[in-house]
């Protein structure tokens, strides 16, 4: 009866909608990154029901410098970020709590 | 011995040098959102292991428009996020996997 139990049944009904295999990733920020450049991918979660987004990026010894996610509206996103390392990086995208196709993605910094 | 199973035990080492419980959140970002205004909280990871930061914003009725997680050293990370409608929203930090002390924060936008 408490908001703990609402809110954990407006999860479960969330969840029911959302589909993370049908969101579509595009861009060659999600393999080559250039350092202190922006680096950049799109997420079209049109098709992938309800939730929530969620964007991370680490490197070789340490996390990314900057990671910027735009909604351009519609459920397609632009994600930029930024590294400072030469390296291997790793960025995973998860919509809610299951990664996207491809997540985590292996990105090379040159 | 194929690539998922070197990729998945270094998952598991890096989950045992990782605990979200450690990370501390601080900020009016956390709370209180502004329309159309640049929203901040802070996120000390630094006693927190080696993860990597997942940051979701979501509103009453649609993503939000915009969020910036920069990393400011010794991971400090500061989150800026701008939404455009009033409403409820729902923050979650994970450290990894696992959400911080306090996610899923809920948030008013009046």
């Amino acid at each position: 009866v408490g908001g703990a139990y609402s809110s954990s049944s407006s999860t479960t009904s969330t969840k029911l909608t959302s589909d993370a295999s049908k969101v579509v990733s595009r861009g060659t920020g999600l393999t080559k990154a250039l350092i202190g450049q922006k680096n950049n991918f799109t997420l079209d979660c049109s098709k992938a029901g309800t939730n929530m987004l969620m964007v991370g990026v680490h490197g070789p010894s340490a996390p990314c410098e900057e990671v910027f996610v735009k909604h351009m509206g519609n459920k397609l996103y632009n994600v930029t970020y930024i590294v400072k390392e030469k390296g291997s990086y790793t960025i995973i995208v998860k919509w809610g709590d299951d990664n996207v196709p491809g997540s985590p993605f292996k990105v090379a910094a040159p």
